[in-house]
């Protein structure tokens, strides 16, 4: 098959379905680089929010054949259990040729059931970026929240050469630092242990304690170990569920970790305690934040070298 | 008895002891408002650095009776054990009506001890300046870090009013966003939870996977969490020893959080899931970073409510 796209030029006609956070900040991103960018979403209101504020060409809440086949490039921006039944209702829709992508955040359950149903001559590339605020909502998209972060693309066997150039590009147009690769099992493993395990942590943290006045007295590291408390538990619990069995397994490892101090404290075992830290900040130092974006670095594939 | 301060004037003695990265701190932001600060530091190196980047007055390494009996106002910024070592050793040098305060992180096992050693024409009254960075040592310091962040006095029945006004004074001149005081086993009980479990935490964390290229697709919430894992190992193992059973309560009733969320998870209980994350989310939000600074805050005194 041959995608319509042969490049991500300015002509490309972008069609973001799901106008919230992560859909707003494509739309901010993407008019910015001087695309037109289109949209379907539930809220009129957020479709007249986007157009007024300049970063949306048009939208609209109804799903119709013709705002989806002239589409060349589709970004689902959706939660997995509806991205999954809006492709059932209306991947009929796509045109030959049609790429369509996602921002979901886990894509073992998603991924190949999306590859399955679509239509054979068009194509599915499942893609991650990894940014987010703690609030939803259209009127929180910030695209500046892309630039020092990580887009991850995923592609499986289905995925076409041409699809993951196309791909790539989207990442850069939206200003992402890093652009890499995973597959499947080692993206959600991934996730599980950077992205899921730490907003468990962060909640279970925010309910351990209520003693009256915390907020007064806490530091930077408690606020900082809790940013992520605020939490939208609807797609929360989602990810969660849909990648049970990898969290479980992180969830149990960082347990496992926890008991082991725990027991040090209790044995006055010094030193157990110091090796620990000193494993924990010799680890952390590689983790330390790019100060500079000093061009886009590519991971898993032939210009990681270049 | 009588303090020889009776406010904190500019012709205050102040000596610091113990020049690291909170001495420092201290010295550069007490120079920054007109005082001319002295140190007493094992390190030549850590003196002349100060002096030369014209945040302390003089300093020397040697610890003599004319050093210490000369201060108006001392202030220990030692670890714990050293810190009780160092009153063993030269608290004998204390002038009449000298004022003597600390950094210390935790105070029960600390403070009364403090205070059955000293001479009794003196005073010891403990304050914890609830800020710090993941380095340590003088080339460090930075009073910046004072701005947003809580000066908490712990005084016992022992202190009086005078020494109270002073250290608020002191806190005041340190340029802290919040000032605010707490009993001893108040404070304790709160550092364990918002301080000591957080770096708990964040270390366990960093000890549970290794997993190659982490660093690669990390986005911020794993890096907000593990940023307190860079840890001085030596400071943090004595301040979790010195606050053992807070501190394993409060390891006890996060771990019985995160076990539940965990069950939660095994169970499919999507309910209990979004029922802590509305908590969590809930609770998160009165903590907030004050955006701007709009004066001191006094908390726990008279002035609260004015």
């Amino acid at each position: 098959m041959a995608l319509k796209l042969k490049e991500l030029d300015k002509n490309a006609d972008i069609l973001i379905v799901g106008l919230g956070l992560i859909g707003g900040s494509y739309a901010k991103a993407l008019t910015k680089q001087g695309y037109k960018v289109r949209a379907i979403t539930r809220k009129q209101s957020d479709i007249d929010y986007a157009i007024e504020n300049g970063f949306l060409y048009s939208g609209q809440t109804e799903v119709t054949k013709e705002a989806i086949e002239k589409a060349d490039l589709i970004v689902l921006a959706l939660y997995p259990h509806i991205l999954l039944e809006w492709i059932k209702d209306y991947s009929k829709y796509f045109s030959s040729g049609t790429l369509i992508t996602d921002v979901t955040g886990i894509k073992g359950s998603v991924v190949e059931k999306v590859q399955a149903i679509i239509p054979e001559n068009t194509e599915f590339i499942a893609a991650h970026p990894m940014a987010g605020r703690e609030s939803s909502g259209v009127e929180y998209s910030d695209d500046s929240v892309f630039q020092k972060a990580n887009y991850i693309i995923v592609p499986t066997e289905k995925n076409t050469a041409e699809a993951i150039k196309i791909c790539e590009q989207l990442g850069e147009k939206l200003g992402f630092y890093r652009i890499s690769s995973l597959d499947i099992e080692t993206h959600d493993r991934m996730i599980a242990f950077l992205s899921q395990l730490t907003h468990c942590i962060a909640v279970s943290l925010m309910c351990t304690n209520n003693m009256p006045g915390l907020e007064v007295y806490t530091g930077d590291s408690f606020r900082d170990l809790t940013r992520i408390a605020k939490i939208n538990e609807e797609m929360w619990t989602e990810l969660f569920l849909w990648n049970k069995e990898a969290l479980l397994r992180e969830m149990d490892s960082f347990n496992k970790e926890f008991l082991h101090l725990r027991q040090a404290l209790i044995d006055n075992d010094a030193e157990e305690m110091k090796r620990m830290m000193r494993l924990s900040t010799e680890r952390r130092t590689k983790f330390d934040k790019p100060t500079s974006k000093s061009g886009i670095i590519y991971e898993n594939d032939e210009r990681k070298d270049g």
